[in-house]
């Protein structure tokens, strides 16, 4: 993917993720204060679509919210291919799943 | 700016625009539109921070809603820095502010 495209596929990942996190009256806080400091966004390099499988997985079994990207294929990439998941929470939690990561 | 950086940046411009949109009530059927037809984002390479500006007063001429990006100046490049210009809108309508940057 070029970069332009690669940016596309993360901006996904953050608004679906941010749309499930209004809707739920659980993270009306957190996200408050995720919003008030900022917003503080990573973008981290994965392996494979294995790979965000297992990540999105773990981030599940450890309560994160996420949002995996299926794209839909209209250009330079094919059909339904996951191209990146969005996590979102507290820093050190979050870190348990992707902090050995290094950034994109 | 590395490719992570620039993603962010671009995932700033859409989360925000996107906050002010659902905010704005003449907008909710052309929102809801663009959720139900996969939320198409293309991104667009700008020339430099003026050039940005200059897009967005054009937008705002044409009453196209738009967001302009500055950066908290935490990694990578200066404070303030202005990075991405957001717009929203029917297509040949945007087209007349950014149809002719090349993709990014």
């Amino acid at each position: 993917m070029g970069i332009g495209k690669i940016a596309a596929q993360v901006a996904h990942a953050s608004l679906g993720l941010y749309r499930n996190l209004i809707h739920d009256r659980n993270m009306t806080e957190e996200l408050g204060a995720w919003e008030e400091y900022g917003e503080k966004k990573i973008v981290l390099k994965g392996t494979n679509d294995v790979h965000l499988q297992e990540l999105q997985k773990l981030a599940t079994e450890k309560n994160i919210h996420s949002y995996l990207v299926r794209d839909a294929g209209r250009t330079q990439i094919p059909e339904g291919s996951i191209t990146v998941l969005g996590l979102f929470g507290e820093e050190n939690l979050v870190n348990t799943v992707s902090g050995k990561l290094g950034l994109l």
